[in-house]
């Protein structure tokens, strides 16, 4: 790991990269070079680990009846999740239902599959603490219903969606397939209650992996049609030369994260009591109480995003206004939006993210430097 | 590199990482971590290397119009072009123009283009050397044509194809666009005839650099509808959280290719004639003798490009029967039907390819282990 974390708030943007991780992928890059394609030995030998790392994958997660598309990060995961199934409908573009708070790859394909293809895309409503209205999946679920995109964890809030009950409700429309977005949880919170979506997307850079690093979960049986169309790789359905010595390390990164899982989530639990009861007198939280650990949202009534998390910058504390993926652009948060929080005060939003590497001692230092700096505004 | 490359003669298929381009990468992944969007300093920074790797890719080309989008690899670099162009005429799908001996990234994706989305697509015939027929393609040049994808130089026999010529019929169609897959080229042949194609795919793991890395260089004024749809990376055109260490590491990797490609064309060029003197008593050259030296494809009478292939490597020779991203199928090579080369040939085709490591003496290992084999199997 880098050296100084110290301060380092952002973990849902991003994670440092595990030195053993980093380290055995160092060992693979010097030692390994063929293409996994190739029929000589060489060649063979990469996609034998390469097989091995797809296997562990499903072993690792409890998903038997999956298969393993490796990608190059969640967003072509959730792109190809969206994309893949919907173009098997191109002939007659049915219905795609997403939550009005997913992550800006799901919401954008499903933006592309309706402007550009001619889909009928529905944006489901959440609650006030981002909860997609199970009412509103129910009414929207037509007869030419295709597909529906839930995440399992919203990016912004760590808000958790009730997969295990959309699942259930989805039983009595076989013909609707679920794929539900799992960047935000996966080796924070237990994936069981998922393991019956269709299509499940994952990333290797939010677990202290390395980016350029995704997994598209699809059941066995389900046709896509690829976004990368070329070779036999990946069965046909992702072509492009391997990046096989990272696939590999895929494996090992998920192994890493599920073996702890519990224990850094206890420990997050803890830092995040910890943070609310320090912050709670200056902040509003956005985050439901239930919300992952890993995750907080908080607002103040006066100072904006950018001056706060300036502030906080130069007080050494590295935080997000909103998704990393859409930093730039001067719009509300979507989520925000959609959860019915005020205009005035989604201005006056950050996103404290946390992990196992934060100590107790940042999180003091943290509460008393915010509290310096919302004084100094006069909150 | 690695210190085994004796006997290796598939570099058309991928190179082996050059040593400094892997430890300045490893320098960078223990360096650097932060989402290189994000709004502080440690994101802006590697922001800031991203952006001086793209200007470095387009000065170090000579291409001032050009601009640089950074994918996964070469095939999705061809795909986003041929997608992404015709995806804008989604409405009313145009005819595309492909050669029919183009790598299977441009050729399966024109093929999805026809089947899934309606685009007329039509396949250019070649001559015996591989040389697209240019009168056929003037002939298909119908007003509903959009784009024409038309390779530099062929994977499996290093045939050039006449880009200058092609650019020159185009002028006269100037809603025509020209996508140039230049993966077999870059590094190896001066790409100054194709800088007025629209687009162009370039790959790193072609010229010593890592796999996930490639290229789409983009004339700046285009549209393009995104395969990857999210964030704001990479102008919108092409979203997921930057692999931006590894988007980093492509300009040193081409610098590194540039500096000595005159050098080692002139160095390879001299192992292909050593090579061609030495093997003409027995082969049959598919390659035309002005095709690119790096590349050499060769049949025999009898041989199965299996038996012969596995002969090779038990003498501790690696080649490819035909495209690695196609080697598990057994049907033909589809660059040979398309030559029009006989049946029985085809299957008794290898590609040797070659680099400015290869030494002299393993070619003249190599014809020796050649003539041995073939005539073990009396030829």
């Amino acid at each position: 790991m880098p050296n100084d974390l110290k301060g380092y708030l952002d973990y849902a943007s991003t994670t440092p990269l595990d030195t053993e991780i980093r380290q055995t992928y160092e060992g693979l890059l010097k030692a390994y070079f063929a293409n996994s394609d190739s029929l000589y030995k060489d060649g063979r030998q990469i996609e034998t680990m390469q097989e091995e790392s797809r296997q562990q994958i499903l072993k690792l997660l409890g998903l038997p009846k999956h298969q393993v598309i490796f990608t190059s990060g969640a967003s072509e995961a959730n792109n190809l999740a969206l994309k893949g199934t919907a173009f098997l409908h191109q002939i007659k573009p049915g219905r795609i239902l997403v939550s009005a708070i997913e992550h800006s790859s799901v919401l954008n394909s499903a933006k592309q599959l309706a402007e550009v293809f001619g889909f009928e895309v529905v944006y489901l409503p959440v609650d006030e603490y981002g909860i997609v209205k199970l009412e509103a999946l129910k009414k929207n679920l037509t007869a030419d219903t295709i597909l529906v995109s839930i995440q399992y964890v919203n990016n912004e809030t760590g808000t958790l969606e009730p997969i295990r009950e959309i699942l259930s409700l989805l039983r009595e429309y076989p013909g609707v397939l679920l794929h539900c977005d799992c960047v935000q949880a996966l080796g924070k919170i237990d994936l069981s209650e998922v393991k019956d979506a269709d299509l499940i997307s994952l990333s290797a850079h939010k677990i202290y992996g390395l980016k350029g690093s995704g997994v598209l979960l699809k059941k066995k049986h389900l046709p896509l049609v690829p976004l990368i169309s070329a070779g036999q790789q990946e069965e046909g359905l992702r072509g492009g030369t391997s990046n096989a010595l990272v696939n590999i390390v895929f494996a090992k990164t998920l192994r890493l994260a599920l073996e702890k899982q519990a224990e850094h989530f206890e420990y997050v639990t803890s830092l995040n009591q910890k943070l609310r009861k320090g912050l709670k007198d200056e902040v509003i939280f956005l985050s439901p109480d239930n919300a992952s650990p890993y995750i907080l949202s908080i607002a103040n009534l006066k100072l904006s995003s950018e001056v706060w998390m300036n502030a906080l910058e130069k007080a050494g504390f590295l935080v997000s206004a909103k998704s990393t993926c859409s930093s730039r652009k001067t719009s509300d948060s979507h989520v925000l939006v959609a959860m019915g929080i005020k205009p005035k005060l989604r201005q006056n939003v950050i996103r404290v993210s946390l992990s196992h590497l934060v100590e107790p001692a940042d999180i003091d230092r943290f509460i008393a430097v915010n509290k310096e700096i919302l004084a100094h505004y006069g909150l």
